[in-house]
């Protein structure tokens, strides 16, 4: 039998016997989709991924590599067939290297971003990346997702800091890409295929990714803005009075700010205000004057009328709450009602617009609706959300989700935006890239899973959908 | 005939006919090879790219894509055959979109670096690439090669600047990838497969790259070192000291600067060392204090014995010969004999000991060479150059690049090195990527290659010699 046989590659830590906690596997984060599974394995050696994979190879099993299982696109969890079986890393928890003199981290598919956030700390450095689901969201993950956050407007995106990489291929073959050099041009960037390819093409075991010097000195300021129009402005000014040292510059508009109020009974420092903005400066060097550098872009912000208000935290608990109010935006959103979750990037000079025109669009269509835009200002990149408060009744209306979506991504795209900036595609917008993305694009992107494995193994279903492809 | 469909597609304007221009499309700039070729191609639209892509596809036509012909591993040039055309993107010169607010310009392939530098000082704004070929060296090109330049150090290689790509696949069709955004997770990174693939996939016909802010305060130093074990350290407090504002950190061997100094009549302006590093730190503030900070790095390297002698340029005049020093090596060493090039990286850390044991080898090995090195200590990337001067009579020792490749290799492979850090493969380092590269490494190349380019049309041998692939 064949869950016996995975069994005997994985021995009994390596399978997931109970129901319950096998449930936790098979069903996403977010509560949209449970499937079923042949079984969850959780392999402790890349030996056994290996093994695992030459399995489903031979006998056309599907694989789900999973990580912290904290996909916000339904891209980690099996179908409903009950013939995939699901790979969690979560056993591959060896951090292999950490080099404070190169700043690059080696670490294991399993270890949490919070983890090698602490193990970068103990040799004095930065691991950059930073979101709300670190604690549980692993390397694999990441780098699998290309996962985004609030620091990427200073250190990039995932994909920036990676070096390279482990991967199992859908044969079983082991590719150790594992060099830690910040040149290397020997052939094709086959690390950035794997890089948001979302587990199709393979399974990242480990990864080498770049450190940067550890802050000495932070700032944190919260500041209100009068406008759509100061939005794009406020964020030019401080790129360049911030030069160097902006970690983070993040977006909330006045209703997702009223909602943690509401919601969560915190508090908002400064005058209500349409919009807001957090912006976060740092600098491994003490004395880098940010307070400085900090009131002075205030004072010129206040004096151009691009904000209306501005506090600067005084101490760490100040700044800790600053942050609550944007990182408490997705549990205030969920208490409102019905969350549609919208993941855009624009050109950061069209965010303004952006803001404008979809609250215009929905509010006139949907009267009953919250629109509670937050995000990462500096990218371009707002998650648009939409709530529908709780009405008895009302609340299976089928296609409201579809003509939000219509809304917002069509005024996306035609500011020359994206429908998913930072979390991809998983299964809820295969549809939307495969008919949103031209025949050419979509085309390449078949024959190189085509090409990875062409028995479509990996990860089925997600990013693209299962067809026959022709050759280019 | 062939040549007159192709004649028919680009008009007089686009086909070279003057057989002496067009030798200067079939040999490479180093004068290491002259090809021939059944045309060469100035194609003026990208629609006229399309078509020759269409006809080579229907007629089996290689086709070698040229930028500015300043590739350094003849990776642009037609092979002895005659067989195949030069498509020269020369006249693709249009600067489409340049936009200060999001920092980017949409540029198509032939633009120079040096008119797209140009272009965004016109908007205020930085285009960061800089290297000594930026003249003539186009988009293009630097994009398929993954160029890196002085300052890959502070803004990182082309590939790190690249947002979007329009591409003309081997069959023709168009891929209008041209988006500018800084988050974009829908599907595979396409753009980052053609970066670096020099022109095996594909034509470039545009792309969207990255601006930055332009720099308003500069400050260059030019410092001796006592050792080989002082490089290291020398560039960790520099990094930590220059926090954000390292823009150049350039090493010359003594051995280096002695041949500017003696066959370019240069001047140092430091006391004879056996090592040397230029330093640049810039910042878009005025007023961010980089002489302060260049000082007191200064003061700090003397005190620890990590420099013996530093000079900072008094004036823009004294920076630029600061600079001569080290743009005019290739000029230099061109003069002092056969020249035996080594574009290794290795992780920063092992710079010091690269640069001990290639000598050491070198030197024991082969007592007439000059062991001449310098590169881009940042990125751990050193020019492992070795000289003979001119010797009547013994120039055609058959194997002795051979050799001294061969020691130089290994001891940066050992090193956890790459063998081509930022020229790339082109032809003269396939050999080398097939030996050393593993065989799943090498098999996943192929299957793209194969993917994309089934009839191996595109550049045909450049990367990857020509062999039947097998799926994966």
């Amino acid at each position: 039998m064949l869950v016996q046989r995975f069994a005997s590659i994985v021995g009994s830590a390596g399978i997931v016997a109970d129901a319950d906690v096998a449930r936790g596997y098979r069903a996403d984060w977010r509560g949209l989709f449970e499937g079923e599974a042949l079984c969850v394995l959780r392999p402790g050696t890349v030996e056994q991924v290996s093994q695992i994979l030459k399995l489903c190879h031979a006998e056309r099993i599907g694989v789900v590599p999973q990580g912290g299982n904290t996909n916000l696109t339904v891209g980690a969890v099996p179908d409903r067939t009950g013939q995939q079986i699901v790979l969690s890393t979560s056993r591959l928890r060896r951090i292999r290297d950490v080099d404070a003199v190169d700043m690059t981290i080696v670490a294991e598919a399993g270890v949490t971003i919070a983890e090698l956030q602490a193990a970068a700390i103990d040799v004095d450095t930065l691991f950059p990346l930073s979101f709300a689901a670190e604690g549980s969201a692993t390397l694999g993950g990441a780098i699998s997702t290309n996962a985004g956050g609030t620091a990427a407007v200073r250190y990039g995106s995932t994909r920036d800091l990676l070096l390279g990489l482990e991967v199992v291929l859908p044969d079983g073959r082991v590719w150790n890409g594992l060099r830690r050099l910040h040149k290397d041009n020997a052939g094709y960037a086959l690390r950035h295929l794997f890089a948001g390819a979302e587990g199709t093409l393979g399974v990242i075991t480990a990864a080498a990714m770049k450190l940067a010097p550890l802050p000495r000195a932070r700032e944190v300021a919260f500041c209100a803005l009068p406008s759509e129009d100061a939005v794009g402005d406020f964020w030019m000014l401080l790129r360049a009075a911030g030069e160097g040292a902006v970690r983070a510059a993040e977006y909330i508009s006045g209703t997702s700010l009223d909602l943690v109020v509401y919601e969560l009974g915190l508090r908002a420092p400064v005058h209500a205000s349409p919009h807001y903005v957090l912006v976060e400066l740092t600098s491994a060097r003490a004395e880098a004057g940010l307070r400085d550098r900090l009131e002075g872009f205030l004072a010129e912000a206040l004096e151009q009328g691009l904000a209306t208000d501005a506090v600067i935290a005084q101490n760490e608990q100040q700044a800790a709450s600053f942050w609550r109010l944007r990182e408490d935006q997705t549990e205030a959103q969920k208490r409102a009602g019905l969350n549609f979750k919208h993941d855009v990037a624009v050109p950061v000079s069209k965010v303004g617009e952006l803001l404008v025109k979809c609250r215009a669009a929905l509010e006139a269509r949907f009267p009953d609706v919250l629109v509670a835009p937050f995000g990462h200002l500096g990218d371009g990149n707002i998650h648009m959300n939409i709530i529908r408060p709780p009405m008895p009744g009302r609340d299976t209306l089928p296609d409201l989700e579809a003509h939000i979506g219509a809304i917002v991504y069509e005024i996306a795209a035609a500011l020359g935006g994206t429908f998913s900036a930072e979390h991809g595609i998983g299964t809820i917008k295969v549809k939307q890239l495969e008919t949103t993305r031209s025949a050419v694009e979509l085309d390449m992107m078949r024959v190189i899973k085509d090409a990875f494995d062409g028995q479509c193994i990996m990860n089925p279903g997600k990013v693209l959908s299962i067809v026959e492809v022709l050759p280019i």
